[in-house]
């Protein structure tokens, strides 16, 4: 029990608890979780239920309030972004049929900020608001192709954790791949994450012609997955424009 | 100022000075919004830019956090909805070629928590994360009809402001409109809030059959406009379906 922290760490702590996988949880559990006494965390869901912050449902569980999703979405710093992108991502998913995404470097990871899924689309990890390694995705390819070179050295000299045998975890072949992307102007992940999927991105521009964000798409590996490349480039143009307007 | 509020209060406030048109704003700025000490607000908003909640641009100016968007967004109670909304969104918007919208009741208001919408569509005012007034849009139409009647009762006799000449806004003629809403399966809407568009909405059903948000479409106010209602009506099926598994 860490009994010296601030209200707002506590707060933090609480939200840090609900996830896609525990969107709705017993006071009790956000307590255990957020490691507060009950009566802490009880009093300080009462208050945020009362706000809209948490909602708490008829069977007394607790999830995350519609009024914040409301606060943190219509000022979201990637509301711009996402904006811009939407009409492009629909002819793009449109063509290419399979899961269409927009992600943004944060915190050394990938976070999906949109997606557009067909059914019967290939498997795909992600989710609106996950996040993924940089160096494991293809949208974390790019972000990182394109990122600070100090954070390429910290992610290099860091532990690159396997997903599959396909991982990029060998720091030179990263560093090469990086290159190649760079210079190609799109990473190719064939069976990176999945067997049976590549994932394709290429980087969005903003202001001053600075990489924001990496759009990709999710299609099946094989050997028609390569055609994808052009269209997504081409979206791609067409958003960096509006971006750096 | 309001010395004896609590953090939660004043950490409210601080998010609810930004918005679509706000999304940066000076540390001073906020605490006069607020209604804070600049001190206070300074000292609270150094710690939530801490935990990613706000971020300070180079310029210092200050803006909701990334973070704080992804742990609403990512637990948000309208998620399961609009994951289950998109596909079908995304096929109807392909055919109406105009905004196509999903909104939900949120404290006697319309909260629009999609929105599909290509260049060249008409003029619409609504975006994701806005709101609207529940007797004003299509949307809100359709869900005053078929919320619980004291709720109903509450909006009927409250003020109801005009957008337009043709804004409901004699409580008998919104009587009428909402029972022809619940026995049409729809709310169209010519004129309504501008007088080139036309709205139509239908509802959207959960488990046991409840109304849990609205599908909408807007479209130009001609005579073609009536054409769209069984793709709209086709659409809300599909997405009930889904959401009543």
């Amino acid at each position: 029990m860490a009994k010296r922290d601030s209200v707002l760490t506590r707060i933090v702590r609480i939200y840090e608890t609900f996830g896609p996988d525990t969107p709705a949880l017993r006071v009790t559990d956000i307590a255990r979780r957020a490691e507060l006494h009950v009566a802490t965390a009880s009093r300080l869901v009462d208050e945020l239920v009362g706000h809209g912050w948490l909602h708490r449902d008829p069977d007394r569980r607790i999830r995350v309030g519609v009024r914040l999703w409301e606060l943190a979405s219509r000022a979201s710093p990637t509301l711009g972004l996402r904006e811009a992108a939407m009409p492009f991502m629909e002819d793009l998913h449109a063509v290419v049929g399979h899961h269409t995404q927009l992600a943004v470097l944060e915190d050394r990871e990938v976070l999906f900020v949109e997606r557009l899924s067909a059914p019967g689309a290939v498997v795909n990890v992600t989710r609106v608001a996950g996040r993924l390694p940089l160096h494991a995705s293809s949208s974390g390819l790019v972000l990182l192709a394109h990122a600070p070179v100090d954070l390429q050295e910290q992610v290099l000299s860091g532990p690159l954790e396997a997903f599959r045998r396909t991982t990029l975890t060998d720091p030179a072949r990263l560093r090469r791949f990086l290159a190649d992307v760079r210079r190609n102007g799109y990473a190719f992940c064939a069976g990176f994450i999945d067997e049976e999927t590549t994932g394709i991105a290429v980087p969005l521009r903003g202001r001053g012609d600075t990489v924001v964000a990496a759009l990709s798409v999710i299609v099946p590996n094989d050997r028609n997955a390569r055609m994808q490349i052009p269209a997504l480039r081409a979206a791609a143009r067409g958003i960096s424009r509006m971006l750096s307007h």
